[in-house]
């Protein structure tokens, strides 16, 4: 099959891929659209080690799912990890957090930046009839998004900061938003607070944060000094949420955490039935992200497009 | 009076100090015994900026409180943070973070290394007859160990690691105790961890941290690398409490807290009234931190005492 393959560090559209074979309890998904994320970016940087072919965001149509005919021909959306029900997380109900688990594109399984891919069919969700693929394929990164109402309750009295506007704020700000808190998002660059201006979400510029005023920040800039811009903006007893990963380490000064009694809280991946929800109702609209649309064949003119400083969602065609 | 005084990071002894004259809503407290704690130590390394009486740990006798003569003679502990109860965080209920606060012995209002101090009259703690001044005077120390309860639920199918076994690190693993959770304490130094095993708390050096199998570890080195440890022993979704403060920053691999969505918790001062409860009802009992005790004479020597490596509670006689 066509796909794109990620090996020491070096992307190649290859045609000669083994299509995959899913074993019992696992379905064969064809991708129809796929998003490029920045992780695949820091997947290609090096800064994890993955081998095989990247991406994570997609919606297909199940081309085989033994036992389980009911999912045939159905357009589906899939979480990404891929877990062993059995091991200390998982009995715990821990399952994006399997001391055994395999990741989509991430972490030793082949992902959806290729014809077709595999998953357990116990991580599929159908997609509602409705919904666009262009809309579905946000899925996986709106329930990252969401991700942090699972860990932080917000209410309507809270004064909610987000920092950094690009694809994961978005995101992020549109889901709060839906909550009724008193929300502001702070970014550099004009272009994506506009989009969520559009939407009716306050914006301003990072020289705007107020100190000390927040009780729930949102870190998503990507770089390792947002940690602090948050912490300035947080109020005491108040909690950051970090949303965004970076390679390497960031400077912390601690003591202030402690004097403030700060909350750091680490969020990665998230429930899909509720991002489905509010795709599905517009609650949510992630399409003014989108930014390119190249075919599977331009998948590397893709990656590169996605790399650009500022760029938002780039996405692939991969049927 | 007489009281030790800092300015530009030197202590000296002076005789010749005005005695505090309370103000309506505050008591005139004769200091009976103070306890020298890390923050202290800071003070004098010149951590934070305070020119003063430092001291926050004490048990005292109430000389003087205008309109409240109920509290004449009466023996006492007080919460050191004394706040507006008008600004935002007094009103939310964020007393002990009041923005115009004043704290005994580290901002602004002279601490209880002196024969006599004063507080408002609502920070003040009855100390139950039986409790001796020496376990009382740890009221503040363990109140602090205690606000970490009041941040995090710990239930007894928890395993909790405390990393550090100090004078800090002893308290919180006792007040662990009384939890019934899964404990242990993990530690540098074999007679401080004695100290706890004598108690039997469960304890081991260092080398014996488990990797990712604690579902809470509180961080009580006061060294910068304590929190990498921390982040070593927690379990994915875990809870990290960062107790001890320390001056400078950390370098801190974020990443690794988003991908196991590690939640960091700062804590600081916490409630006397428990504390008090614990020491009266002997389910904590301090006593074996001490290490030596000073007349206020030699508060001097009774700091250079404290700045041992290693060294465990020093004691001020102030009276």
């Amino acid at each position: 099959m066509r796909g794109l393959w990620l090996e020491a560090q070096a992307l190649r559209l290859r045609d000669d891929l083994e299509a995959p074979t899913p074993p019992a309890g696992e379905a064969l998904v064809r991708v129809r659209l796929a998003g490029i994320c920045n992780t695949d970016l820091e997947l290609v940087r090096g800064y994890y080690p993955y081998s095989g072919v990247p991406g994570h965001e997609f919606v297909g149509t199940v081309e085989a799912a033994q036992g389980a005919p009911e999912w045939l021909g159905r357009r589906v959306v899939g979480e990404i990890n891929a877990s062993c029900g059995a091991c200390t997380a998982c009995r715990a109900g821990r399952r994006t957090h399997c001391e055994k688990r395999t990741v989509l594109g991430i972490v030793a399984r082949d992902g959806a930046f290729a014809t077709h891919l595999r998953l357990p069919i116990g991580n599929l969700h159908a997609v509602p009839e409705a919904l666009d693929d262009e809309s579905a394929v946000f899925t996986e990164p709106l329930a990252a998004a969401l991700e942090l109402q699972e860990q932080v309750r917000v209410s309507p009295a809270d004064r909610v900061v987000v920092i950094g506007a690009g694809k994961l704020g978005n995101l992020v700000a549109q889901t709060l938003a839906v909550t009724g808190c008193r929300l502001r998002v702070l970014g550099r660059s004009p272009r994506p607070l506009a989009l969520l201006a559009a939407r009716g979400i306050p914006t301003a510029g990072i020289d705007a944060l107020e100190p000390r005023q927040a009780d729930l920040v949102v870190e998503c800039t990507g770089h390792p000094d947002g940690l602090e811009l948050a912490r300035r903006a947080v109020r005491p007893r108040g909690t950051i949420v970090l949303k965004s990963t970076y390679h390497g380490k960031a400077e912390v000064d601690l003591a202030r955490f402690v004097v403030d009694e700060i909350t750091l809280v680490g969020s990665r991946c998230g429930p899909f039935a509720p991002a489905l929800a509010l795709l599905a109702q517009r609650q949510v609209d992630p399409r003014p992200l989108i930014e390119a649309r190249y075919p599977l064949s331009d998948a590397l003119a893709a990656f590169e497009h996605a790399a650009r400083p500022g760029a938002l969602k780039v996405l692939v065609d991969c049927h």
